[in-house]
């Protein structure tokens, strides 16, 4: 069906995002994904392009622009190039990092972060999990400890996004110990702060360029000014989040299931086998429409969501809904994709191929697509 | 999500159609499932009451209302009280013969029948399947031969949905031998034409209340003027009304679905097994979860189709998309819910077991499952 | 692949069944649902020509012949014609009453009532299903209390099959009151007890002949020598049973899957759709290609199962395991099967409308999938 | 289910096998990931310790041993310890190469070859894929032209599984140009064949030990008596050797299925969660229990076929179910089993992650699931 969701300036940045990407990312992707790690010079050429980083407000240099459309416009053109290390790093400071600090800054605190945030050189992390807690945040064992003008941090996460990259890291630590909701606080922890370190970048079967790895704190020192918003109101920091996080989510699998599916219908309808397209078997048209319509349903549901977003009526409920429906559409469209390539699916330089690894993981993170589930059912059991 | 599909006049109409469903169907429906039969009289209400034919024209006493929502409000509230062989009977009205007539009649047919749907007191039905055709209309074998001012209808037609009621037969006959796709006219076949024999009313698995049977036509004698648009142009017609019928199924599985959910849900909440709320289980939560998201993402599309068609852009494609999607989710969703209910989802009274039975035909009619996909896998075969 | 499970005797005894079912049943099968009601008459034939019954002891007038493969024969033919409700009654006594009373009666008990199983004269039912209960044996209320040389029992049972039908009802009751494992006790309680009343025949959306029915008892009195075993040890003989009658729903599922299978199939081969068979569509091949396969997987699993019952060696866990797949396969391949027949699969008149009706009950009974996958879920969970 | 298909000898042999693979294996695998190449050296041990080519006569060297239930615990075994990209090199010879030359090569063939074979010096490939066949033998491309007593060789394949660890290639080639089945011949081309290269190793996104190459034959030199069997009967000697190609990937999938799911259960056993065991979830119970169930079912019909191959009666039709049954089983299983260790399930050193990208080939080579689905289905569409 026709699109309704954006308008000409949007489409406009549209144009502006791919000739970046052509320019920019596209040539180095390759590179980036053998070496695992990607070079720090595109995200402040992005940043500068207005690639990422729109929503800072203009004091601070950015452009101060919240319509989330132009997210998904970033998110439709680094999936058709399947950048997804890339976006993947662009996603996690427009959909999470760089939300706590927007939302949970005082004016000293904006003025020391944001301006490099907008200009693209520092890149920020999120530190909740822990291994062995999950998605489970009440389980945080990492502690603050308050000393004169310090606080004192101890404890490991684990999977950390951006984890070795990042100059400052949002991080969620435990200041009291009643086991109840308001024992956790979020901190921002800068690159050589005393006590902390970093760990070994984590070998993932997907996403090669991303670095994901472990963060250590001993004894790590904290200034008191680093404490973001309240003390003992992380958990509800971090639900208040979730909406936009889980949003990100919907926004990339929605893309990069587009994309590959438009690929892989170019694919099938070029290739030959036993002498004609492989279009011309029914079963691969049923596939084909299959997918379409699934993927044109959820699409729907997706770009409610951004507009829902946009005026802020999005609930963390119907964002859960979107992040495990789309998350898992996404799996098994790319999957029926690989397929439908045949042993060319299996081959790393295939977009497919790399998709198939690159994006096991959107069911996982941010919430698991069993989180998502019982946080909806337990909605629903609630009979509110 | 909040939906955002209906204003104050759409909630207002649903008031209408909520008050006389309650007093008018819902009393009756048990019976009417007993006695295999729908009482005519409720036509005329329904249609006085202005629950269905508001398309018609004020000139001929109907509304001239044309907003699709009007029709999606009235399969909402069917399928609220699981009335649905009346709403299946009301929908042949008005997503099918209705807009045959509407589209295709000159003015003097239009003052013959049309004042008769609007007051309720005709009956239309369609006459499309043969046996041994299906989906295939250019498989038809019916015949009209011109003789002097009247065809000549030789045939049989199976399946048709208010057979027995209809009081006029839009009908698919040959008139043609060439072939191709100029070979099939339209025609209205009214009560008691010579010729013309209805047979048995066909056992169903479910829709009891609903007639479908068997028409035959022997040296049916039917006048020129009862030709339905111009004489070769019947597939035509008959293509160009498949969008308004396919959102017709979309609209009546889209509602369905969510009544029966929204049961399933209370039931799940209510009952207790082991000494606890069935929602106590995280399987039956989880079983809710994925329903309730399915739907809402459903819902997305549906609404946003309504809105197309009512613009006049709903594309055959988009709305075979829409069938069959909504269609199998019906499926698949009344399934699930009777599992739920364990042995009282197989007993007769309740909601879910006759929805189970009465919905089963809606991956079929209308254009199977499987003649969707096809449509849009060549759709995307084609490249276009 | 070959089946081996059989020998020359078990093709022989299926001559016998097949041509009892030819004679017998299927001239009969349509009236019975048309009727609600099976004639009794049937029962003692078939006890008579060794279709069913025939494990009872030959001191009692049976064939003593407990080898499991003769039922797995009748389940076979019976679904071959489709007589699903005579074939659920027939399964009931051999994979359920009489096997609670071939294991736990005395010699006096085996005199009164083992003959006339035997010869078909007696009907049985097993009463365990309160409203309210469900699959949970501890939730059961139904009390009966030692007066003298007496048994008063109060209560009411539901979903219970033949319990209108039958002369014998193997009825749990509770015994005790710890709420503990030995709260319970079996009785059998014999037509005309005082305060033994029988509710109305329950209408199913499926299953038309077959009898399931309430069960009330007021002051029932139930004379000491019909206790069934010891004393508050009915929960374990339940337990004990629970293989056989997995076991016996599986056999049922297979047999019927298969039949529906074949006849599906066979559809697909003879019936023409745009002019050439069913099968010509690649989607119509890869369906018939899937179920075959999942069929004859299944099969494998159930043949072993078998062969494991007749050595004694099927745990309750293998038996639940085959108990669900079975069935969801069931349930998934007749609803496939009827889709491929179009129109034709939603009237009553097809074998495979009428098996998507009366099958659907059995994903529920002798345990839902829920409970099954639950069973088996806690033995994994427990590491054993 | 208690297995039957082993006796004690084949247990005494699965110790062999551990122990082999405990020591020279499992050490080095990691290695072996990461350099891209086992070393050679392993497979004169494993062939030297039975672990692979006991088929070859014992005039040869071998044991002379076709039992396929060898095969199998070699399969079981090396799943145990995930070494995949070694267990498919073996699997090439002794289910594919090994199989060729033992029932094609004639008297000083099998003196040239088959002694290598049994000592592990030679490695074998086969070489039918080449760029845009895929599964279809017919369009195979590659000339065979006689000249002299030689054969001239042109053409490329690719896709070919060890083409650059290989000694000798068994290639299909066309020496025919009727475009009928007679076209096809086999040929043995040895290392330093003339006009023989191999190509690049090609990145795959799993399996990254396992060589697959291209090869390109320009001109290639092969002497007469290289050639295969007789001339012409191509085409048949591939069809011939489908069931054991088949079963071969069903046995390596049935072994891997289960050795990730034991992992997982013990996983989800150990693991906590919110404060208590993952298996404290239902969802997760139930998970564990129909994957246990489906792995029970599946291992039912491998069992069967593994027997019907030993007696010479599987048919390429139930190898063909197996296949894609048992390979998308796998599939479906080992990304459940991932999903289930969250984040943990996407990092390279955990098992089920190897596991997840090692065996997305599965359902693609050796025939994919759309090809056997065809072959099957247009067996029944046959009506045989």
């Amino acid at each position: 069906m026709k699109r309704t969701l954006y308008n000409a300036d949007h489409e406009a940045y549209r144009e502006t995002v791919r000739e970046f990407l052509a320019r920019e990312v596209e040539p180095h992707k390759d590179e980036w994904d053998r070496q695992h790690w990607i070079d720090r010079e595109v995200f402040a050429r992005a940043a500068k392009a207005g690639v990422y980083a729109l929503q800072v407000g203009e004091a601070y240099g950015g452009a101060g622009e919240s319509d989330y459309r132009y997210r998904m416009i970033v998110c439709e053109e680094v999936a058709r190039i399947n950048a997804l290390s890339f976006g993947l790093t662009v996603s996690l400071q427009d959909d999470l990092v760089l939300h706590y600090l927007l939302d949970l800054t005082n004016d000293e605190q904006k003025q020391r972060w944001l301006p490099g945030f907008a200009s693209g050189e520092i890149i920020g992390s999120l530190a909740m999990t822990e291994p062995g807690t999950g998605s489970d945040l009440r389980g945080i064992r990492t502690t603050a400890k308050r000393d004169g003008d310090n606080w004192i941090i101890n404890g490991q996460k684990t999977f950390i996004s951006s984890g070795i990259m990042s100059d400052v890291v949002v991080l969620a630590a435990r200041t009291g110990n009643e086991g109840g909701s308001g024992d956790l606080s979020l901190f921002v922890v800068e690159r050589d702060t005393p006590g902390f370190e970093r760990g070994r970048q984590l070998e993932k079967i997907g996403l090669p360029a991303q670095d994901t790895s472990e963060l250590f704190f001993n004894n790590a020192v904290v200034p008191a000014e680093n404490l973001l918003g309240e003390e003992g109101r992380g958990l509800q920091y971090l639900m208040s989040h979730l909406p936009r996080e889980r949003l990100g989510v919907s926004a990339k699998a929605m893309a990069t299931t587009r994309a590959i599916f438009d690929i892989t219908a170019e694919y099938c309808r070029q290739r030959n086998a036993f002498g004609r397209p492989l279009t011309a078997n029914q079963h691969i048209r049923f596939e084909l429409a299959e997918m379409a319509t699934e993927i044109d349903v959820a699409e729907a549901y997706v770009d409610k969501s951004v507009l829902a977003y946009n005026s802020g009526e999005l609930t963390p409920i119907d964002a859960a809904k979107g992040k495990w429906f789309v998350s898992e559409l996404q799996k098994r469209v790319i999957d029926r994709c690989l397929q439908l390539h045949g042993g060319y699916g299996y081959m790393a330089e295939y977009p497919v191929a790399r998709a198939f690894v690159d994006t096991r993981i959107q069911t996982i993170y941010g919430g698991t697509t069993e989180i998502m589930k019982e946080i909806i059912g337990r909605d629903i059991a609630s009979g509110t």
